[in-house]
This record gives C-alpha cells, structure tokens and sequence, in this order.
C-alpha cells in the first residue's frame, strides 16, 4: 500500500523527447513555488532560477550543452544557479558586513541550488510533465553565466529541461539497494562486492550494446575511455575551478 | 485542482519534533529506493548512504551537529555522502584507468547527492514522516567521514534526520517568487527591488523578535553577526577545502 502511494517516484523516468504543448505560466509558477518550499541553509534562498522560453535564447545555450536536443526542443529551460549576489545585495543596504564569498558557502549555495531543483522537478513530474537534468550546465558553467547575464556570486549548478512527455522509455536500471546503502559505518567494497553488485548492470543486453558498439572489453571502459574521459574531466575540471574563482566564491583558498 | 495536486509539496514544514515511533525497515528501504529513481549523472550512481539507528553512534555524531536535538531524538539519520570511491573499485577491477579525483567530480557527485537526499525527503514525507537537513554536515564534515569510517573520495555532503511527526509548525516565510526567478537573462537587483523583495520578511514579528533578542538594528545583521559570522565561514571554509584535499578531490586545482 504505500508502495502504491509513492508509485509515482518509484516509476519515473527521465523524459528526453516532448510533444509541442508549451506550459503555461501559471503551471510553471505553481511548479516553481512547489520547488521554494524544499528546505534551505538557514532559509537564505542562496539561489536563482533562470527561465528560458525564448527560442533565440534556445539556440545560443544549445553548443553550451553539447547540442543535446532537448535544449532546444524542450518548451521550457530552468537553469538553477548558487546566487549570493542577492543575498550580499540585501546585507549591504542594510548595514552588514558580507563575508560569503569563499568555498564553505559556495558549497552551500550549490547544495541548496539541488535539493531546489530536484523539488521542481518532483514538482513538474507530479503535474505530468517530463524533465531532463543537463548535467553540461557545470561544463560550460562560464559561457552559460555569459549568456545569461549572470553576476559575480551567481553560478549555474543545475539545469533541466521540462515538458509534456511524448516517449514512455523504460525504467533506468539502478545498483541493487545494497550497493549504496551502508549501516552504521562504511563497509568498504571487496572485489567479490563488486563483482557481484556490478553484475546485474553488466549483464544488461544494453550494456553489452555499448562495450560492442565502443569495441571496449567492460562497460566500465565505456565510461573511462568513451563518455567520462579522463582528459575531459581535467580540462572541464581546471575551466569550472578557474570560473568559480572569478565568480569570487575561492577568496580563501 | 493542479494546486491541490501538489499540497503536499507546497504546504511542507521542516519538522525538528519526532514521537518514539520506529521507522520500519520496510519503509525505509522503499523511501531509498525512490531516492535512487532521482536522476543522476551518467547513472554512475556516485553516492552512498550511511543509515544511523545505533543511539551511541547518535550520540558520538551530535557535537558534530553543533548538538541539534535531531540527532539524538530522530529514530534515523541518515548521512548522504559524494562517493567516487565504488566506482573507481569498479573500474580498476574491470582494467579501466579513473581519474576522477577532481573538483569538477566533487562537484558532480556533490550535486547528485544532493539530489538524491531531496528525494529521499520527498518520499519521506509523502509517507508521512518528517525531515530536517542538518546543514552542519559540511562544517564538521571531517570529524563525521573518520565517525562513519569513510575512505577516501568519500565525503558526507547532506544529513537528514527522520521520524514521525511530533509538532505542526506553521509554514516558513519565503521570498516571493519574483525574488528568485528571473525571465531569459538576470536582472540584477536595484536598491528599490532589495528594499520591496525583502519587506515582506523584514516586517514579520519574529524577525523583529529575532533583531531585539540579539540586539541588533536589522534582520542581516542578525545573519552576518550573529548566525552566520564570516570568521566562523571562513574556518569552516579552509577547513571544508582541506578535507575535500585530503581526501582526495583537489587534485588538478
């Protein structure tokens, strides 16, 4: 029975493909006051939402997340960013001393900024749309703030594309529960651990697709060699480091 | 009717008060497996979860929490962690060389932990308990990793405690939405927006309540002199940026 309850959380999925339908704006306010309510340090709201409809707009952000379709094919792009800026804004006027610019707070306004848009998110799929995390946002986090205008102490940490669905993928396979749940205390992973909870994942008839289609022995070189490489994530590392920098979020370190 | 859909989610409170009822293992384990249906990157499922029941791990783990009565009181804490470390085991042992020990890693788990804990609430309470985000996580994230014994490229990015309800507080102030929510580009905010955004908060009798018990004139002098003081940020913050050094996620910077 509450099995039943929360069968929409345990069913969804991420939704890449959407119908022409546009959202109106009172659903999109109605999503967006849902997403406020999700918990927040100190309830700061160290946060920002960037709503693009704009198609122009669109076009510009879609090299920025790799081309992905759904940048431009979905009828709404919320772009949720760590924003201190408003925050500094307010304390000034009002006569107080401002001193979170360093990395404690950027980490905490990054935190907020998810558990905010996993609440939009949540939020929309209940009002039976479809969303699409764009994980590119954090790569080209820099171009992202140019074009959106963003000040210093504002920086993209999430963004989703959101719309109604027009595909019904089937369910992601995820680790067993066990894989990432630990009690008490940490139980580091033997090599029979692994093997085992890696198992069902490897014997999927998609994943020997990929290793096939890569020509690579695991699926675990999949990810090293062909979709997360190394040489990637230290250029993409460096460039978001640098930017976080100038956004003045690494005065201390 | 779309409002009344989604209740739930904009009517939700903090809840700090649990009874003595136990959560069951059954339900636990169901609001973890909604958790994992959240989206993550690349499915790479780089998170884990550590569950506290143990009352002496409780209460080892308290001054930790600056000795928030949650930690002791909740039947569950449960301490969301970044976690590369799985998936590393899993690539070695599959021939596949990582090098993910970077800050655009850190930050890519640290957002999908992040993720993961707001659906962990949302199921949470969708099943009738309540939640509180203990925000100090990160401040004595050290102190909690050598606690839950992580190794390293594991570290604690959320913590939730969870119970059934014990109170009804009434529901938090926030911004209005225009305060947070900006159309196709940011428009950064004048004098005149600051002071009208945030009247509202500013007039509330226990943000007056909160400025006369700390004696201070105004509501951001109550933040950045009393809860939040840029000393205590910024040793915090050095100490945060050295564990995230240490163990292991700042190597390229």
């Amino acid at each position: 029975m509450e099995r039943e309850k929360i069968k929409h959380l345990l069913d969804r999925r991420t939704i890449r493909s959407y119908t022409n339908q546009d959202i109106s704006q009172e659903k999109l306010d109605l999503i967006l006051e849902a997403g406020i309510r999700s918990s927040n340090t100190g309830n700061m709201q160290t946060y920002s939402i960037i709503i693009t409809r704009d198609n122009e707009m669109k076009k510009a952000m879609a090299p920025m997340h790799f081309g992905q379709k759904m940048t431009t094919e979905a009828p709404v792009i919320i772009t949720i960013c760590a924003d201190l800026n408003r925050f500094h804004k307010w304390c000034k006027q009002r006569g107080a001393k401002v001193e979170y610019d360093n990395f404690l707070w950027f980490n905490t306004a990054t935190i907020d900024a998810a558990i905010l848009s996993q609440a939009i998110s949540t939020a929309a799929e209940e009002l039976g749309l479809g969303i699409c995390y764009l994980g590119t946002v954090t790569y080209n986090a820099k171009e992202i703030a140019e074009l959106l205008e963003l000040p210093k102490h504002v920086v993209p940490i999430a963004c989703l594309s959101l719309g109604y669905p027009d595909e019904n993928p089937p369910l992601t396979e995820r680790l067993p529960l066990e894989a990432v749940v630990h009690n008490e205390k940490y139980k580091d992973y033997s090599e029979e651990d692994i093997d085992r909870l890696y198992a069902e994942l490897e014997a999927l008839p998609q994943s020997k697709k990929f290793c096939e289609e890569n020509d690579k022995e695991t699926l675990a070189k999949v990810f090293t060699e062909v979709r997360y490489k190394g040489e990637d994530g230290r250029h993409f590392s460096r460039k978001y480091y640098e930017f976080m920098n100038e956004a003045g979020f690494m005065r201390n370190e």
